[in-house]
């Protein structure tokens, strides 16, 4: 069975130009802290407050680049903490979610929506999803074998020529299954 | 299949009678704020707080009746935030745990081990057990089809006459397969 490296997502923001700038300042760009697994993504050097109505989460790092709409990603424990009920979605799907206080050092932001729980996927190079014979948006099966081994159903297939294969998870996932960054995971076909 | 009601526990502590005095009082009695599934055991009106090296929850659940040594179980995430790394074990193995600080309105206890991450497990009363052809500490596997559907594997049985029926899992397992307490798990036999 093919192996899939494992991604753990800690809580994290994406911002619009617009965003960005009223936190940081006009003009301003994010400084590349570390690339990530995905070409042209990075954790940016600079990190945010966000603050729900029950609680708040100093340090949210930001990820870069930019993006059309500003959205952030936290676990359902986060959630919990925040005082907000996201709904599990897919990256980009932001409607109808509820939105957070964005605190940056220049100023901040009343997001009316962009929160999210990030449904769990897999990032397949094209080449890769070809010899497997996997179809973007297919739903896949993953077996996990960390100190509380698991199968995650349900994981969504996302394939481009610009993504690197690997399995995206959330640390209320990551923690279920007892797995950190860089573990591998079995793709049951 | 047989469907097993789930349990999603929060963090909670079991406190022996010592403990218990040292941070209540002599003579202290635990009150029944509600009952759990399984019988004889509650739900105290009491909380204490509990402090790791990194930091600290308040109003933290103590579970009835007293047990012979005091055991703070908590979830992989809460661990983090607290500053500590208990591994994942069945209740009662607390040899070789780290411990917290543990603060009640009449004094306090450093623990010197005795917080754990609770091994995923399935309550069977003996009858259950029998009608099903299951063993205590049999490792069984069950699905869950709430809002992120998954199969844990490495459940382990337990079975007593003492014992309801019932699927115990922390909040991070809880939160990775979009269930609550109520839902409900099919045994895969």
């Amino acid at each position: 069975m093919p192996l899939i490296p494992i991604g753990v997502s800690a809580r994290h923001i994406h911002l619009s130009k617009e965003d960005l700038f009223t936190l940081f300042g006009e003009g301003y760009e994010l400084t590349n802290f570390k690339d990530l697994s995905q070409p042209g993504q990075y954790a940016a050097q600079e990190t945010v407050a966000i603050v729900g109505p029950r609680g708040q989460f100093e340090k949210v790092r930001i990820l870069g680049p930019i993006r059309p709409q500003t959205q952030i990603e936290v676990s359902r424990t986060d959630a919990f903490s925040l005082g907000i009920h996201p709904p599990v979605r897919e990256s980009g799907q932001i409607a109808d979610t509820p939105g957070l206080r964005v605190i940056g050092p220049q100023g901040e932001v009343n997001l009316e929506n962009g929160v999210i729980v990030a449904a769990r996927h897999i990032h397949f190079h094209t080449s890769d999803a070809a010899k497997w014979g996997i179809q973007d948006k297919q739903l896949l099966r993953v077996q996990l074998r960390g100190e509380r081994p698991l199968i995650f159903e349900d994981v969504i297939a996302r394939v481009s020529d610009q993504f690197a294969l690997d399995l995206h998870i959330d640390t209320d996932e990551g923690n279920a299954a007892g797995v950190k960054t860089g573990d591998q995971a079995e793709l049951l076909l």
